[in-house]
């Protein structure tokens, strides 16, 4: 026996910490100690283990493993456990795992999966493990898989999933608590429950909390919320994400064209869209285009695909600066000392341009700001504009005068306060202009608006210098 | 009657749109429709138009009119829902509208409201309304407000509430579920449940559907979980988030350092500190300070202060670059086309930075990344560098050869790729350098790298030209 399994005891009583501030590197050593179990056949050990810990965490450990190990170590655990931790592995090593184990027991393990997670891996596998896996499952879970896997990606009916519990409206309380006990292991939720008549038409929500409290001789007809929120099926992920939170829903019932409840989004759900949706929105700031999946594990190729078009493009967009500066070459020969303000007035320029356009996208994607209201926020950022400009062409003034003298202080204070006015007014619109022509308003909030400034900033520098010096 | 009340059966029939698109504007219009109805007392319509509404649009209606009104309003209101939209107003509307009402009613109101929403309004009452709605709360109340508004902003502990439903563990399930039913008024959910013993420490979580689900001769303690996942009181509201989001929890248990829990966080509130904390690392990372409100309707004094120390201190910044092309004014007087190229160049590997900065912040903020990965990070990053550097050369070389010939063109391209290199290390290396030393690292990702990136920028393009060209 290997001499690191001595401690057999201590590890099974092991549990990993939930904080994962310090748990950074944890995952890591604890997976080596687990395919030693593995290997070693030591399984008492290993499920002795696994009982202390939650889900997600062992997922965690499966990750960062072999797949050969991971799949001896997943067959550790009960079916129904093995469905739920399948749905929390990220998708490559979801597909090696299928990959990895006979389609039989692929096909046990979906069928206990929820369904949401179930479409996502059937989307995840290539179209021979499909057609493999497919045979395994009952017509009703082929016929659910194919219904979610249709719809496309970012809808409401893509993130939706179909193990919803529903009650009919004419049950009283008690008869309804008993349905959903029978309804309770194979539902996402049980905690909100869908009232539909017999063409399965949405009329109402009841929460578990209502029901409990409620009379005996009440029916669900009664106690259900008639007319409850609901989002189309093809409504952006996005407005999902946000009317769960507004409305703090556990789950929200995605309808039909005909009023018919096609599926839920969970709150969960809604969360992690919250959260890649701001990721998303983040990295299109700096001008990366969304990776979809691990930020630190995305491999060089990948992130450099990321991250390219647009670099070339702005080396492109540059070139405008630098022929403006070509055009005003007379001036700054006449003048050497006008280039030592060149790189704080284009920054400025950019910065405070950044900074309207990252207040804009932000408002935007959180509902806040919408399309007719692009007039007042342009006033507001002006009036903001104008305070940072003279505030700015104060802060530089000092330096003018020490370095250049008064008339290039003229012209650099006053070309500081119409760069950043002009700015503000690029960070301002152009989300709103990105947003109406199609485009993500996000893509504005940080290189983009800054090239386009760094262009403006220098045209109006020389200008203004040109005239104030006559040159 | 004004002419506007015609319409009564229209608008007491009218349901607000849950779309956050497509309502754009409508809410304005249905408020100022809505204050006709208040002031022409005509209530029952009023009060037939709030049956439809979700209270969180009546929320939104409420903050679109004057404090008299909106009072008058809210008055249409049972106890229980204008507690319950109390709690989804902002600060200023609920401060405006205590300030309005009858110490009485505020207190009535407020022992009605959800712990957590009400110690927030508690905090955010001037200190002379505090002390003026205390004497109408119960003792038990009063005593609950000071412990929960006792916490450090940004901790566990402040954004936690008190109002969670616990049970024996000898109970058995039947009897637990009444217990239940008596707590289901005054808990914010029941869905799960706290087991504690008499020293109130945390022995196991159940939730509502294993206990609707169990056998009747089974107790508390044999279903519930044991040693479930908790967050110290103390820990930041940021991982609260991170977990719940992590385990797909509905709330999570805030233990003290006795183990004995003294609160929970729902997932909604956990929803709306990611969502804040998402929006605080957009606005770091374009060097605005956090604005702990709306966006848009953030005043003018407001946003100039969140946004000109960093302004000011980033001019000073370039002054760096500014003095650096200072320093080679021999060298650029004898080739001015070097110039051409100058904001390409440092434009380049701001970008490049930037770019690498964000992908560090987000990754960091969302977990995946931490301190201990500078190394793995920035290996990674320098090798996508180095590919973005040399496509970046050769796109610019293009240009440098039509434009400046054989020599130029050399130390153009050279240039390029050092500067994306230093660019992509100083974006990498920020953030876990602020992190290291206390600062949030989003600060890094934007007008911060990209200033610094100019200054290396400029010295690295005209020694390396200064060098090429021999000057």
């Amino acid at each position: 026996m290997n001499d690191s399994l001595r401690t057999t005891g201590a590890f099974a009583r092991r549990r990993i910490d939930h904080s994962m501030f310090e748990r950074s590197g944890e995952i890591d050593i604890v997976a080596q100690e687990l395919v030693l179990y593995l290997r070693a056949g030591d399984f008492g050990a290993v499920k002795a283990f696994f009982v202390l810990q939650e889900l997600e965490d062992i997922a965690d450990l499966l990750e960062n493993m072999d797949a050969a190990d991971a799949l001896v170590g997943l067959r550790q655990l009960p079916l129904i456990d093995q469905a739920e931790l399948f749905g929390d592995l990220k998708p490559t090593t979801q597909v090696a795992l299928a990959d990895a184990m006979p389609r039989g027991e692929l096909a046990r393990i979906m069928t206990a999966m929820s369904h949401d997670e179930r479409a996502d891996l059937y989307k995840a596998l290539d179209p021979i493990a499909r057609s493999a896996v497919l045979p395994g499952l009952a017509q009703a879970e082929r016929d659910d898989l194919r219904r979610l896997a249709s719809h496309a990606e970012g809808t409401a009916g893509a993130i939706m999933t179909s193990d919803y519990a529903t009650l009919k409206p004419e049950l009283k309380a008690p008869e309804a608590l008993d349905a959903l006990r029978r309804q309770a292991i194979g539902s996402e939720t049980i905690y909100n429950t869908y009232v539909v008549d017999a063409q399965h038409r949405l009329l109402g929500v009841v929460s578990l909390r209502e029901l409990l409290i409620a009379g005996t001789h009440e029916t669900i007809a009664e106690i259900m919320e008639d007319d409850p929120v609901t989002i189309p099926v093809d409504a952006d992920q996005e407005e999902c994400a946000r009317i769960i939170a507004r409305y703090d829903l556990i789950a929200l019932p995605v309808i039909d064209g005909e009023g018919r409840i096609v599926g839920i989004v969970t709150a969960d759900d809604a969360f992690d869209v919250a959260e890649e949706e701001a990721t998303e929105d983040m990295l299109r700031g700096s001008n990366i285009e969304p990776i979809g999946g691990s930020l630190s594990e995305a491999g060089i190729p990948q992130m450099y695909r990321a991250r390219i078009v647009w670099l070339v493009l702005l080396v492109f967009g540059n070139i405008f600066s630098g022929a403006g500066i070509a055009h005003f070459e007379a001036t700054i020969a006449g003048n050497l000392a006008l280039l030592f303000f060149l790189p704080l007035l284009i920054a400025s320029g950019g910065n405070a341009g950044a900074q309207s356009a990252t207040l804009m996208v932000r408002a935007m994607a959180t509902g806040e700001v919408h399309g007719s209201d692009w007039r007042r926020m342009l006033l507001r950022e002006l009036g903001i504009g104008l305070l940072l400009g003279l505030t700015m062409a104060v802060a530089v003034s000092g330096v003018g005068m020490i370095r250049a003298g008064f008339d290039v202080t003229v012209a650099v204070a006053t070309a500081m306060v119409l760069i950043v006015l002009v700015g503000v007014t690029v960070g301002v619109l152009l989300p709103f202009i990105l947003s109406k022509v199609g485009f993500d308003p996000a893509t504005a909030s940080g290189p983009l608006v800054t090239s386009i400034a760094d262009v403006l900033g220098v045209l109006i520098y020389f200008s203004i210098a040109g005239a104030v010096l006559g040159v």
